[in-house]
């Protein structure tokens, strides 16, 4: 595994990672989308399948992390400090290849969505961005950082808890299915702790596609809502931090 | 496999089982939740994937049965009996404290829907504890003992046994994919079985949140319903009882 | 494999595929059911699962089977037809008793629906028998027995011809995780394949249930419908002997 | 793997392939139907597991591509294009065989729904054809023959991209889970990127059910808009050709 194989590993998976999962929360919420009314189920199936399909094509190369909070659990695991900023490249690179993806897929649903006239009225009124800026990064329900921070961090916790627990540092436990079984995870997050904030537990999914919405020329987009950003990036690599230290002491 | 390590990984296993079980509970029921109308295939899902993610990460330590039920079950199998007070010690606490967690997580959405008027004048009137309860432990939608005791025993008895059968007292059988196809069943369950009484098929997942839900300081939170708390211990019981008995009997 | 391990596979395992599916038709259809609403998806995730737990359960001993027409389709790519009586009995001993437990488990549930005025009206007039039948047995949307059948011969064919290709008569193939691919190819068939008769695709299934609904002293429980009887038995045996047929020719 | 395996294997999977994909579709279009309400997650489930279904059914003798897009991405791979036209035979022949089993699985619904008068007026107004031919055939919610392009050649870089990272020319990666990883990550691009066109991704799934919905003697059955047949053609063998190509640059 050479740092270029992490770097190009990790910037395809997490290209197809945003791709689908910002996808599926394109298909949910613009109109003119032929899932616009698929709902929760369909945001917790389609993120969990977006990181199956992502983590198994960045599998060979990097083990498939896409996520600097499983980066730095994994880091605190094992002590190999050295390969993370490949790691953070790749994701980072590849989050924003992925959100540009998503805008190209729905190109005609986000110009119909944009131009409706009660769309563009709620987004001028709506600090917080509303929903074309929730296709690229989330966002709370109730706005309060602390609480905010304790639930990406709790969510977090679970699941970097999980993948350290599976000795999946390559991805390779289970006969390979270790993915299978945390993208199942992933799905389970989401159902279960995405509702106070749309669950981001990813820096990089939250980021990457928050600077695509910021430069994207696309008319009545909103507020980026710089603001909330710092909080799934923080609370997520909390979480992690604290999964890699329960796990050095208890499963050790 | 010392006592230690049995709880230690049911403690952990646990406690994420009933994070993410009683997650999708808060995330489906409270107000403020992004996953409100999820509905309860959400419900289904959930429960089942917080039974992978938990039993996965208490694996390598205790098996991860997480389940006093499926305890009782395996003892009635194997015959050994010495280490299920190191079971049963690891699954309340865990359980208590993913109760916990989940009013962290969704400390913001308990706070929005207890001062709801219209939610706060329901709880008055509500001897059964009503919504907010229903986060933490289950509750039948006809009241009668009897008929709910027998629905959390037929539940059960269909959950061990199939547990017996894949020998997988160590969750090593099907080269570890066992607990993959366990929290399957557990989603199956939950579609089929939880109709009558939300299935808790658990007494650990059911009396470790009730006794948090009796203690946490949320106004308005209704009452813990304790006359009903004994059927969904002494139900799965004697399911897990009749499901080992049948074992001995039929597969041996 | 003995025979009498054949026949107890075969009926604790349909006994508990027919109690987790019927158990999800009644937890959709019945009045006071937590899961009323839960809808087509559940229905078929439902009896998808439903056969992973009595697949596996079985399997040890069967290979689980659980079904006539399956067990025909394999009787003609194997040729061994003597071990045929013993999986029939079990499978609708088994079904008849999987069917008595869905009435145990959602026994107030029954009584709270067959005593509402307007189920009790409608059940009057309905020559079908209603959806209190139909949480035994299956009936067609349209009822055309030609259509009907070929409906239900279609679909199973997909079912018996996955099944021999697989290589599945003992359950072990693909490192024992045959049944899971299995049961998920029963989710599609649910969802793809259900909306004009209900996929029997079973005539034990469908048969015992039958038995059950005409026999139970359920008061206003409306006809049983025997008119319909001989499409689910006779379509899926159709649908399998052709699929035997087609995979001797093009498969061996 | 001679060429006539080739050509039955993938004659049987893609015909169960669209049998399932094409029933998915009906099942939620057509009146009559019992899951006429089942939504976007049915449809996304639906095809996900046709594809489990068709491919390990086609397993065995050609490996499970039924799918001209996959086909390419295999050839620009391994540089084998000696196969190709068996595969392509195969695909399109079962491709047109799967669509006449929809119609006669869903005989007397497409009877009930081209003679309500309701759906006979908005089918003559139609020029996309209406929800007739998205039985069949996918279609543009917003008809932009660029865009459309565009998302059709990014979903099917995505599946592309995972199936060649996975080696799964054989389907045999993965002790033979390869094809499950597939069909779920086909799940996730129905969710995530099937809102525009309702992802054809496969060149044979769109045009054979559209030759039949051609020929077939339904009254009032629309237009088969043949304007739009070569773009789910080309778009998906673009996107394959792409990730043919990254692939060959980055991953070998």
């Amino acid at each position: 595994m050479s740092n270029g194989h992490i770097v190009i590993g990790e910037l395809f998976g997490t290209a197809v990672l945003i791709l689908l999962g910002g996808g599926v929360c394109a298909a949910v919420t613009l109109k003119r989308s032929k899932a616009q009314s698929a709902g929760w189920v369909a945001i917790a199936f389609g993120w969990g399948f977006a990181v199956l399909a992502g983590a198994y094509i960045a599998n060979g190369y990097s083990g498939g992390q896409l996520n600097p909070a499983v980066t730095l659990g994994v880091a605190i695991k094992t002590g190999e400090w050295s390969t993370v900023p490949y790691y953070l490249i790749g994701q980072f690179a590849g989050a924003i290849i992925g959100a540009v993806l998503v805008w190209g897929a729905y190109l005609g649903q986000f110009q119909a969505h944009l131009t409706d006239p009660e769309v563009v009225e709620g987004l001028r009124d709506d600090p917080a961005g509303g929903p074309v800026l929730g296709v690229f990064s989330t966002g709370p329900e109730i706005r309060n950082p602390v609480q905010n921070l304790l639930t990406e961090a709790i969510a977090t916790f679970a699941l970097v808890l999980f993948i350290l627990t599976q000795g999946m540092t390559k991805g390779l436990a289970l006969n390979g299915l270790g993915i299978l079984l945390t993208s199942l995870v992933v799905v389970g997050i989401g159902l279960s702790l995405g509702g106070p904030t749309g669950y981001a537990i990813n820096p990089a999914r939250d980021l990457g596609p928050r600077i695509v919405h910021a430069l994207l020329p696309l008319p009545n987009k909103g507020r980026s809502d710089w603001g909330y950003a710092w909080i799934p990036v923080v609370g997520p690599l909390v979480g992690a931090a604290v999964a890699g230290g329960l796990y050095r002491l208890a499963f050790t």
